[in-house]
């Protein structure tokens, strides 16, 4: 496994100015989601968040980061949860690591396995450039009270 | 809870440019841990993993993403066993959120609980700006049986 | 709720008998499984391991046990990697609860999601007795080297 | 790896008839803690539960069934629960599973991560004959409104 010492760094400049300019703190749009690219869009019963992979989000190994895999599913469920009943918090999650993501585009798939209005399981699957399972995550939320900035306007 | 609907620019952006400058693709020095502000050190037993938080890093809702809390403490547990016995890959990771995280300096305290050749089990604590407890993980590793860029120097 | 507070004595001392006579340590047939009474059979690519409730195997709450779905679940991973490739140990296991469980048939169903040589991930999902959804649990696997008695017996 | 086909008879049919004469539906004294043979008590801030292991427990492998190591677990968890504020249910539950457990008296020690009014952190730990973490486990538990018989009595 060779790989490089130091990342693209144009790719990554790239990624931060265009994260700055177009970020705004609410559902959808903050600026972890914009600095890693996510494109995120809703099926009947399903968040999907996509994005290119590159190698500023990248372990040691060469490989992307556990700790991204899992942030793009924490968001595919959360803005799922947001998405049908508005915004909750994650009181635990548990992902399990199936496949090493060496590069391109890849994919979260946000779903509700039994909602409530206090506690909801969701649950969440990653697949590779090659739509090869990669990761899975279940966790367990809950709903609050109070509406965030953004939340209502994405659930119109 | 009113909170920005920007981030701090120029925080963010001195943020990205140190990391930019100084990462290497090593343990301890990686961008994704750099560009966090990670700083890295290791006890007897643990490896304690320190940063600022910034606003860069936070959810819709005004506090630290979770994932950021999952990848310090993966972080934390990840280079402890290589710190210990040399590179691994987390199986699974299992996260519990206790308190959300508003600001401030945090910590996270990665430990092993049961150290094996091929599987090891390790847990990590993280911590809020007043030492409260915010979240904890456990997780399941298999050693990989090469070594990484880095990681030798490392453990030297 | 009203619930008794002592448990039907002749049908626990029916499954106790039962067990006792019919049991041999193997899969499919050890005195735990005979004892809740769990019949395991397998699909194409899944374990079904299905059971009538009875009040012996109730919390204090006057419903199913949380360790009974557990085991359940577990034997129906456990039984299928087994089945496909020979036995395992169960590394670290999360089940989620979903659904109280109180009475009549129900059912797990244990499905592979990445078996591996060393390391498999596996699944489960537990049905009530209308075919609710009432727990799920994924866990991890390590392959044993050596196989155990009735293993061979099965998977021929 | 020799183990017995049959399990010890009279050993697991002294426990069963132990169970059903002694047995009531609530807290510490229902059956299934009793046919385990489970013995609960509290310390300042932790419930312990101890059992004599016995082969009518035990997997195919020869060892203590999975399930059963849960269960005590799961018990040591929601009895301190009750035991400190009242009954609740489990959300959620992670196991690690570190060691087999080939006999002898064993021990789950429950504890409490971070309790609320409504969502509780619990954690166990469980050990083997000789004192060695043979797994632990964390919880998620959402605390119920009303009390269920025998909750009272306990934590008078």
């Amino acid at each position: 496994m060779s790989h490089r010492v130091r990342i693209d760094e144009d790719r990554a400049r790239q990624a931060f100015e265009s994260a700055l300019a177009e970020h705004t703190q609410a559902f959808g749009t903050f600026f972890l989601a914009r600095f890693l690219g996510l494109e995120i869009s809703y099926g009947d019963d399903c968040c999907i968040v996509e994005f290119e992979t590159a190698d500023f989000m990248f372990n040691p190994q060469g490989s992307l980061h556990g700790g991204v895999i899992v942030t793009a599913m924490d968001i595919s469920m959360g803005h799922l949860l947001n998405h049908l009943q508005g915004p909750g918090m994650t009181l635990e999650l548990k992902t399990q690591f199936v496949r090493a993501v060496r590069g391109g585009r890849v994919k979260a798939v946000g779903k509700a396995i039994r909602r409530g209005a206090g506690i909801s399981f969701m649950g969440s699957t990653f697949f590779d450039a090659d739509g090869e399972l990669a990761a899975f995550a279940t966790s367990t939320w809950k709903s609050l009270a109070r509406p965030v900035p953004g939340a209502s306007e994405e659930r119109r």
